[in-house]
């Protein structure tokens, strides 16, 4: 069955529906025709904002709400098919600055998902977003799903103990779960606010406003980006395939690129100007180096690879920021 | 510097102090004329009971309170100079049934404990009593701390952040702390009431009130068992040693025993009667099989290995017991 008949008419539930991902894969899911729930919390800085959906606002059922009330969250998974569960706090520095906020957003509100599955919706397919952080340093390149889990700072650790969750509740109760490790996402609706989201999202809105880019260390760092449609592709299909449940897949490029490679290609779409600036202490502490995934394991499993290249995307997303405007421009 | 020396008028805490591990350990550390300082929740069916520290009560200070209490953590790490991490709910099937609980105690409250230190006191010695059973299924035997951390239940996540946690804050924030992986601790104090704290506990009690023994299985699952004498002074040669800061250590037994041994163990101090029944389901699901570690990092590291073998560990235990009676006896 193709993804866009396995969703038509699919009761689908996207944990932070309104943020970056989330409303992506929330318009994608409309367009499907599915029946599209989103749940927010619509925490400042997080990354929401009602701009991400205005496309689809009267064609989505939207309820606001934080995944740590655990309550409303046990009616919000009932009576759905497939629930999405991207709502976290992913700024690593904020994590270090705030230990106890990200454990209760990306550990226990995980758990409690969970809890509340087993209770009311055994049944219901569930992917959660994890990420690449849960790898810390890479001791090989490019890193694989059998790579150490060594976390480098709180967020990376409180995802870790979640991604485990959605795999024990598979294993033990039999709920079908499947976990995306996702990378460095960029695209139209990213948080391009918050300095802590990630360089891309600074780098982008420093363009956007004629603002020098400043890159920590030498530029050389190496990455891999998947354009948001390409991860909202991959969800879609881990949403859609049981001979996946219970697993744990990388997401990845095929083509790494440098920090400056990233701010050349952004050169292609905007006018760039950079500096290049020592690693703040804080930074450094966290900093993972080098890092790019292995994702031969999803494709082999789905068929799954990105087909957006960054000059292609990040054309796409100063186009979509050109015409939408920015928050505060 | 010896043991002895490094402790002699130390202030000390001890999480869980009450406890079987904890109450031990005081009792050693009074001996060695440490200040020490109790703090426990006296959780019902926790482990704790006053009668396990009655030889040092006028010795020590007893703060009753839960770690999970993060504002009175915060007054009672300060101006110690070595924690000794011990509270923790340990039951696997319990942290199955109420896995939200199991959370608050050893992933948020291990979190909070080591936020409190890096507000509060820093430079704090902190050891972390974790547990092989993040490891999961054995993949091959015996487990060394290479061994990928694949924990089969909600408590053998919630450690395996709790002790990520412990081993991040000396890598960021410099605190010093290290983290025994603690497998079957056995001995005086140890709790007997409760089916839920492992089958030692239970086969002891029975035997003590002459009642059959049901193994689970085989009887052929092997296990290393440590009696706390020894597990105490691996948690007193841990804090006193600067140079295992950042690090984890499994503990051990050079000669693991199967269930059946440690039954005809316990019978050279007291009669045994047994029988083997299939396994339930809900211990079936998260059973881990053959399980015994490799301690050679730990020893390497600080000369330590077991002294006391299962057959003269039981006997002192048995006597225990028959001295000062048991909880409902």
């Amino acid at each position: 069955m193709s993804v866009a008949e396995f969703y038509h008419g699919k009761r689908v539930v996207i944990t932070g529906g309104v943020g970056f991902i989330g409303s992506n894969l929330a318009l994608r899911l409309v367009d499907l025709g599915a029946e599209v729930m989103l749940i927010d919390s619509m925490l400042p800085a997080y990354g929401a904002t009602l701009e991400n959906i205005a496309p689809v606002r009267d064609r989505v059922q939207l309820n606001f709400s934080d995944v740590r009330d655990s309550h409303s969250l046990s009616y919000l998974v009932q009576e759905r098919e497939v629930i999405f569960s991207l709502a976290g706090q992913i700024s690593h520095s904020e994590s270090m600055r705030d230990p106890m906020t990200d454990l209760e957003i990306n550990c226990r509100s995980q758990l409690s998902l969970l809890e509340c599955c087993r209770h009311n919706n055994p049944n219901v397919r569930v992917v959660f977003a994890s990420t690449r952080q849960l790898y810390g340093r890479p001791r090989y390149l490019p890193v694989d799903e059998k790579h150490p889990l060594e976390p480098v700072d709180v967020n990376g650790i409180n995802n870790l103990a979640a991604e485990m969750y959605y795999t024990l509740y598979h294993q033990v109760y039999g709920i079908p779960t499947v976990s995306l490790r996702l990378t460095n996402t960029y695209g139209p609706r990213m948080e391009v606010r918050n300095d802590k989201k990630g360089f891309s999202g600074i780098f982008i809105r420093n363009a956007l406003e004629g603002k020098k880019i400043r890159i920590f260390g030498s530029g050389e760092q190496r990455r891999d980006f998947n354009f948001v449609d390409d991860v909202v592709e991959a969800l879609l299909l881990a949403g859609a395939a049981p001979e996946l449940d219970g697993e744990v897949f990388n997401l990845g490029h095929p083509t790494p690129r440098s920090l400056l490679e990233f701010v050349q290609a952004l050169r292609q779409s905007i006018p760039v100007e950079y500096e290049l600036v020592p690693f703040p202490a804080e930074a450094q502490a966290i900093d993972i180096g080098d890092y790019y995934g292995d994702f031969q394991k999803f494709h082999k499993a789905s068929g799954w690879s990105p087909r957006v290249d960054l000059e292609q995307g990040l054309a796409r997303t100063v186009e979509y920021y050109r015409a939408h405007g920015w928050p505060g421009s």
